[in-house]
């Protein structure tokens, strides 16, 4: 077994992104453009709000379609007066009458659980995949917050870190290790495979949690890791005994003490520019938990920080490296492994 | 009729160039480095303030000349003191003689108009090509003021921007469109070939001028663009009627209400970095003319901000795109067609 | 004779290079990362303050060893937990025995004249290559201080620099000659061949300090410059009519009034990044030596700005030049020139 050596430098097409957070573009007639896979997409809401995706290039001479303006259900750039219906015809430019050949390309574009999503593949496509499944962030009870920042760095850096968290132990240790009161690196999860990703559950019994040396629980976590890079974890709580009382199996029907949600998302931007989506909640018998969600926020904005700085240092040192290099492979490589075969399968069927 | 889908990556030599304003080497003894269209030029002044261009690159090690030193009717390397004559010849180099095949190439070099033009083409083809004419910025009772910025862009995007000024409707509705009361995009210009180049004439008639509802006024819109980026344009505002009185010709012999001045030019600094040099100013029965030109230079200053703006968010989607992507056509493109033509054939004919 | 048109982009291997000052990684488990001649290397302490050097890329997802940490004779990464011996042994990795094939490669290292010195060439090679003699910097009644900069240029440019002094009139007009009082580009030095370097050897004669014109000395200048970019200088200053009474010969066993001590390196980052890293001090009949040193060091530090701005302006002419301009050959270019051979012959040796 052996990683291929260097990232690939191209994107799978045929996929559902991440584009960004809902609340980004909130308001109708509001405009939103970005470069996903190289590509350059503008995502607007019309007059009613409804949302559409297109090319970013005006086919008159290219310019952001993104510094245009939205009138009613129409987007006109603003370089010289274009303007394009909803399904990128052109119906209106200045001097002539528009013409049929004088189109947009649109994106399938679609919200949910508070992502927006837009499909770069091949038209028609879309109805085949999928939208990854994620939590959202706005549900009773169980407040979210949001953040998002770029990496310098390809992006399967960052799948690989996300599908082997025994780095937690290490470059986490004064942050999230310490927050979840676990050793990460000393057990491997279960990992199984699932429709364009992985499944990760695991244990950690008799964890002691900072602050509450009284307190010892087990927590049990499960991480659903979906192509192209959708991280969902759901943990749990639990007084100490339940994972035996489980058989180290899912907890089903025993209700828990807390449970914590995590919302993530890897969009690549170019080779090695990566967007990074992610939220964090909670619920569970606390009388104060906006209060633990904003305390939470804080050490995981701390934590991804430390993960962009190594990751980062990671990504200069492979632009160093020459292509043959060895790299060693360990059994918690096996999440990083699995993933990198699903990205090559997945590029190897496009390339046909 | 197609634009070419890229811009192209070499210059044309055979060409005067603006290197940058007179008063940018005012005083004697004064030096300037520029690189232009990829080649490093130094331009300065000798002891009696006579302009001389030459290579900004010493024959012995290549240091910039311009980190150097004028004496007298010699121009110094600062690195190991070598000198040079104006005609390029090194009489004096430290330890031994001169020798006689160690020399700087020279540039011929004027000034016009307020800006310094090196020609950077064949020895001796300078005489056959005239010094684009434009118009001065220190003319009594008809003051200028000057400015001047770089684009992160390729120098035909700025060719494009100023031979089409339909785009002043969409980009600039805040600023110029608001300045000028006038509608660019809904009529054309009438285009007329000259030697290398361009004329733009057209009349805006019962335009509404800003603060002032009770005055409509007939503009006339005259523009000479001459490769390699010379832009001059003359104003002039004439009482509502006067179009129609000249049957929409050049308004002869009729003392307009105001007129105004705009100087600018467009020189390559390399592939995708473009230097631009402009100035505006204006003459009329107005009794507070320099508050007038300092306004109108705000307002200048503001809408080259906005084109910048767009120019180089253009160029980082053309950076996106490859080069066969199409491009629309439209009437309106008909100037920087014609340029980017003329420009085409300049090359051609230099490649042979 | 001629110059090679462009510098090298490949570099010596077999070579020890300055790594960095000793109190750069002064304390016991201290650690320090460092890219030079492309190639990313950590040095750290181990407990016991022992110095060892090695890749600075982790086997097993290539992450920099420069981030982890040292727990007494081993680093750990502080991705993933992979620990290695001094020897580069991997004798640590989380959840399994360690395999004997995951190995960091390590690099000869050693430490003298207060500079670390790493081997970057084939193992074994290095006995059959001294360590380049320096001065060091803390020797009792001789301080010096020490400081570094990074230049954005190639190596070779630094090496010119160096091995040709007479720049200091026109470079340093106003720093370095007017503190030495000597006309450097008005003589040559004597150069005579040393292994693997040159050695340079001049009087200046009757020579003015500032501030005291009364005075007249005669400065006895001696550099050793050795590959790989190793420049130390001792002057002397003596009573006028010293250089006379030794018929110009170096002054042996005659006591200076001062001497002065100058330890410098340039060690190769990248193509065209180069770190140098340098030091200055005195000693002779001064009560006030320390003073004397910091404000010699002010005008070194004055000087090295003086020639980062100029050579990182040549680079910048060389990238805009094509690598068959002609250049002019000067006398004071000798030992420019005979350096230039060396590590040709050097890198020539290494291509085999």
């Amino acid at each position: 077994m052996s990683f291929s050596a260097r990232p690939r430098s191209m994107f799978v097409q045929n996929s559902w992104y991440v584009f960004g957070w809902s609340h980004e573009v909130a308001e109708p007639k509001g405009l939103l453009g970005r470069v996903i896979i190289g590509q350059p997409i503008v995502v607007w809401r019309d007059g009613e709000g409804v949302l559409h995706a297109m090319e970013d290039r005006c086919p008159h001479r290219h310019a952001p379609m993104s510094r245009g303006k939205v009138h009613g259900d129409t987007i006109r750039c603003m370089y010289h007066g274009m303007t394009f219906s909803t399904r990128g015809e052109c119906v209106d430019m200045p001097l002539v009458q528009p013409a049929p050949d004088c189109r947009l390309r649109t994106y399938p574009v679609t919200e949910r659980d508070d992502w927006i999503w837009v499909w770069t593949g091949e038209p028609g496509g879309e109805a085949a995949i999928e939208v990854p499944r994620a939590i959202g962030i706005n549900a009773p009870g169980r407040p979210m917050m949001a953040s998002q920042i770029e990496y310098d760095a390809h992006y399967q850096l960052l799948h690989d870190n996300l599908c082997d968290l025994s780095h937690v132990d290490f470059v986490h240790r004064e942050s999230l290790k310490r927050a979840t009161g676990a050793d990460w690196a000393e057990t491997a999860p279960r990992i199984t495979h699932r429709d364009r990703g992985l499944r990760f559950e695991r244990w950690f019994e008799e964890a002691e949690l900072p602050g509450k040396p009284e307190l010892k629980v087990d927590t049990w976590i499960e991480i659903d890791f979906t192509f192209p890079g959708i991280f969902v974890m759901q943990g749990e709580r639990h007084a100490a005994g339940t994972a035996a009382a489980c058989n180290r199996q899912r907890p089903l029907g025993i209700e828990p003490l807390m449970r914590n949600f995590e919302q993530q998302a890897v969009t690549p931007v170019g080779a090695n520019r990566t967007a990074y989506f992610y939220a964090t909640g909670l619920s569970g018998n606390t009388s104060e938990t906006d209060a633990h969600v904003t305390r939470r926020m804080a050490v995981v904005n701390a934590a991804f920080e430390e993960d962009r700085q190594m990751i980062e240092a990671q990504q200069q040192i492979w632009n160093l490296t020459s292509a043959d290099h060895t790299k060693h492979f360990l059994p918690q490589d096996k999440g990083p492994f699995l993933m990198r075969k699903l990205v090559d399968k997945l590029l190897k069927a496009e390339r046909g």
